[in-house]
């Protein structure tokens, strides 16, 4: 077998059998491919397409091309969750809890935020004292004693997909989708889980900036699961406004303790209620949509999945009291308040420009190697669809200097539209796929 | 500017600004874009093409890429000729004396035969004594004397092309037509002629299969030279069977002196006429096709054509004897003929297949390093289109082993088609564009 073929053969527009995929991911990991053949086919697949077929070949090779994590030991069922990526998007540390708390265990690899979008992890090691490095081991351990454990990357896990990544990064090789689902659901059915719970985001802050484009992906996604032998589904939520009121990592974890706590933002309890009754049908723990959120939405309630929560973060060396006490998380020392100039209708969030803002603050990196600062962020006191009258304060602003407000102030105010007319409202979850 | 941005442009479709593609040659050259880059673009022209603008400006900045030959210290017209590569393809040979002959310079660099190909070069190098290497001052004097001259490629020309063409040729992005014809045509210009005929082959031993292919090609490039101010026009002409009857080197030679003395065979005059009538065209040597033709045969009859080649091989320090007594040139010691087996008329002659048997039996290279055997080759005796009794003579082996001629009758034998009925004709100058 020779990489020419399998690059012309793309070219051509055929489908790559099995054989030639295996070879090709193989090649990838053990350096044998060069780079510069990669890259015409990254750029061949992102012009010709895969067929699902293809596709999944693809994940299922990318999946085993390192170490693979063992959930077997654990008992009952085991789900993950997977988000495309948004702003504000805290929901893994409220539906985790929930599910958690119902007896679905989560078993849960997250990534660091980079960009526009926050990480998980960031948010977590913003608690005193929280770690997220583990052995395996103790990975499972905290898993079975708690039933949730949120961790950072570990192990060789995916190492085509690491390669692969890299280079499509430098290629302009991103854009496609059949690379974009092979890359997230290898990674997805590496960590081992029975369900998967696909957030795919719609709109100005996310990848997929139509219902059909993330439709697509969401399809596609599900039946990769499917040809590997796992159980997933996708909702299609909105991103063309920031989730919750608070961006940024110490302020989201204080948003999401409030929403385990059943006093949360309206827009994110229903995503969080919603994606953890989907984990719940998943995991045929609940046989329809209104049991299962109900029973997400009482764990809310009834201070079960709060209670959860702090035992992870226990669990995980963090400091359960400062989920109580506000003054032990970190603060930022600069607040401004940002107010509306004019009257009328918020009709618009560029949510993507309020991501870039909050990492002007000092809440995100723009470069992996940058440090995060745990208390910079925004509050939110406006969102799309409210009124403003002039001098209404439209959010406050968190950072280490007024320098860095300064700058964000503008990126921010950039972002907002304002008209007489009030906008069409927009519900939080768009759509359901593969259930 | 950013190759990242050029490479997302193009993957788009959308066409690239002349200084984003001057950025992308120098870069190329300069080493400062990595070799996945360019690949990545590489395959994005591939599969969603280049407008003639772009084209045309590729070709001037890949010209630019390194030195050009400058040609104004030559008296006259000067014109070139370039073939994309045929079996038996010893046109220069002839064509270049006949129009020196009538006062138009030929200061002709040409390649080595790679693949089932032969080259210009290999076959001059079979006459003793003969050099293809000199100074730019040598050669330019050669030409002045003689007025034609043809050696190897020197100096630092078109490096663009050089590592282009070896990303292209271990990508699979050797098939595009931009990509062809500006290759091709930015070593056309760097070369310095003032008129350039191009020769497009069109059948089974061409890189062109069809006349559309071969005219899109033709009409890419003339347009190119348009942009570039320089004459260009081309012919369409059949490569569905091998030129003349010789196929290596010093068969080849023979077989053009006697066509330079007017004893060729029909198909090989008839095509050195024509792309010389052609030359004489674009240099304003004559009016018409019927005059240019007339003048170019009168050539191949007063023998002027003849002794300005003898002139030509003399002034490469070759041994002019060796042109009228054949013992001179190197000869094979086995020969092998090849009978046919059945009656009927042969249809087809796969002439890819042909050149393949010649590389067998040392005529041409397989890979770069491969030393030639000026001596072997195929001397065909019969043709698409005659009618064979069962022993026949269908050709004769040359080459230094039995063991050669074995491997090689059977690639022979496995090219040719015979049938019962006679095929369509089909003239050897298909076409003209840009006259």
């Amino acid at each position: 077998m020779r990489m020419y073929d399998i690059i012309e053969k793309k070219r051509e527009g055929e489908a790559l059998s099995r054989e030639e995929i295996a070879y090709f991911v193989s090649g990838v990991v053990s350096g044998e491919i060069p780079d510069y053949q990669t890259s015409a086919l990254l750029m061949a697949i992102c012009l010709r397409g895969m067929t699902s077929e293809e596709t999944a070949w693809l994940t299922v090779e990318m999946e085993h091309s390192g170490e693979t994590v063992d959930l077997s030991s654990l008992p009952g069922v085991k789900a993950d969750k997977h988000s495309t990526g948004g702003v504000g998007d805290k929901t893994t540390l409220v539906l985790g809890p929930i599910v958690a708390s119902l007896g679905v265990s989560m078993a849960k690899m997250s990534g660091r935020g980079l960009g526009h979008t926050g990480g998980t992890i960031d948010k977590l090691e913003s608690i005193p004292g929280l770690r997220t490095a583990f052995s395996r081991g103790e990975f499972l351990d905290i898993v079975r004693r708690v039933g949730i454990c949120v961790a950072g990357q570990s192990g060789n896990l995916v190492p085509a997909d690491k390669k692969l990544y890299a280079l499509r990064d430098v290629t302009a090789t991103v854009e496609s989708l059949p690379l974009i689902a092979s890359s997230i659901m290898s990674k997805k059915l590496a960590a081992g889980a029975d369900c998967i719970l696909l957030d795919v985001k719609v709109g100005s802050g996310a990848f997929m900036k139509t219902e059909e484009d993330a439709r697509a992906l969401a399809r596609e996604m599900v039946t990769i699961a499917d040809h590997a032998g796992r159980r997933a589904a996708a909702l299609l939520t909105d991103m063309d406004r920031p989730l919750g009121f608070a961006i940024g990592n110490a302020l989201e974890v204080r948003e999401a303790c409030d929403t385990l706590q059943g006093r949360g933002p309206a827009d994110l309890t229903e995503l969080c209620v919603e994606l953890a009754a989907g984990i719940l049908l998943l995991a045929g723990k609940a046989s329809g949509w209104e049991e299962g959120r109900a029973l997400a939405s009482g764990q809310l309630h009834n201070g079960r999945a709060f209670e959860t929560f702090r035992a992870m973060v226990r669990a995980q060396g963090g400091n359960g009291e400062s989920l109580s006490r506000d003054e032990l998380l970190p603060h930022a020392p600069v607040r401004r308040p940002i107010r509306a100039e004019t009257e009328g209708f918020l009709t618009a969030m560029n949510t993507q420009q309020i991501g870039a803002a909050s990492v002007k603050l000092g809440a995100g990196r723009e470069k992996k190697e940058d440090a995060i600062d745990y208390g910079a962020g925004i509050l939110l006191r406006k969102k799309t669809g409210d009124h403003v009258h002039a001098g209404d304060m439209l959010a406050e602003l968190f950072a280490s200097s007024e320098a860095r407000c300064e700058a964000a102030e503008q990126a921010f105010r950039g972002a907002l539209r304002f008209s007489e007319t009030i906008p069409p409202s927009r519900p939080i979850v768009l759509g359901r796929v593969g259930f």
